[in-house]
């Protein structure tokens, strides 16, 4: 299992991070003109969104941040946890958004983070994680202990 | 575009379909020995848990059935909405546990279901709608007007 390189941290995105998250995005897809107001609000709802079982009451959104020794981010990523009727009114882990900066590539970041998410939903009682990805991030993603599942489908607006 | 038979209706879950959803959710997979209160219990957090965008308010969770001429449940699947930075902020939603009960196979509730689910998160703003499936229905899928995406994978607890 890697390390993070020396003084590099990961923690859960707080609102002073639009910069930092913003811009790590980018290298995934559009991120469009996300203003400062709409970022710190997007956060403030991550952290009011709770989800129960058992008895326990957890956050629903758990977005995260690699930062460098410098602070800066250099990597992000989230998974939220649903709630289902399914096994025993069971818990799923959905990853979404990883995203490395490109000139941090080769540190095993990615890898990190997955595993840092994934233990996270399983720790708080997921039964599974699961994510979608690219035909050819599936090697990676199999390295982080994923397995091959079934078929992403969209539809758009 | 297909039409429910005469008497069927489609709506949101209620607390009261507990043995109905419960029963047409087994033709999917594990459901466990959920209780009616963990049933009620479920379905009172996903009348609670709210989205919020561009200043709206709207429920997160979407779970929906659709009920025969008697009122039995036939069919059941969920539609939830995440926040999202990415595309402005935007929102995706997640259809999930699509069940129809293997007596009503033939009468395509399961499109139905699916066009009500897609219809509803992308008139409150998704930008896209995704759903994972096994190969085998990726056929079924295409015809509700999904298209091949990704890959899903998922690590067990």
């Amino acid at each position: 299992m890697p390390v993070l390189p020396s003084g590099y941290s990961i923690r859960r995105v707080e609102s002073s991070d639009y910069e930092g998250v913003v811009e790590t995005l980018k290298v995934l897809t559009v991120v469009g003109d996300v203003t400062k107001e709409q970022f710190e609000e997007t956060v403030a709802y991550w952290n009011e969104v709770t989800v129960k079982s058992k008895g326990e009451s957890m956050k629903a959104y758990n977005p995260h941040v690699i930062t460098d020794d410098s602070g800066k981010v250099v990597a992000t990523g989230n998974v939220f946890i649903e709630r289902k009727v399914l096994h025993d009114c069971g818990l799923v882990g959905h990853i979404e958004d990883i995203a490395v900066a490109k000139n941090q590539q080769g540190k095993k970041l990615g890898q990190l983070l997955i595993e840092h998410l994934s233990d996270l939903a399983l720790s708080r009682g997921c039964y599974k994680v699961i994510l979608d990805c690219d035909e050819k991030n599936v090697g990676f993603y199999q390295k982080c202990g994923y397995s091959i599942k079934g078929v992403e489908m969209d539809r758009r607006s």
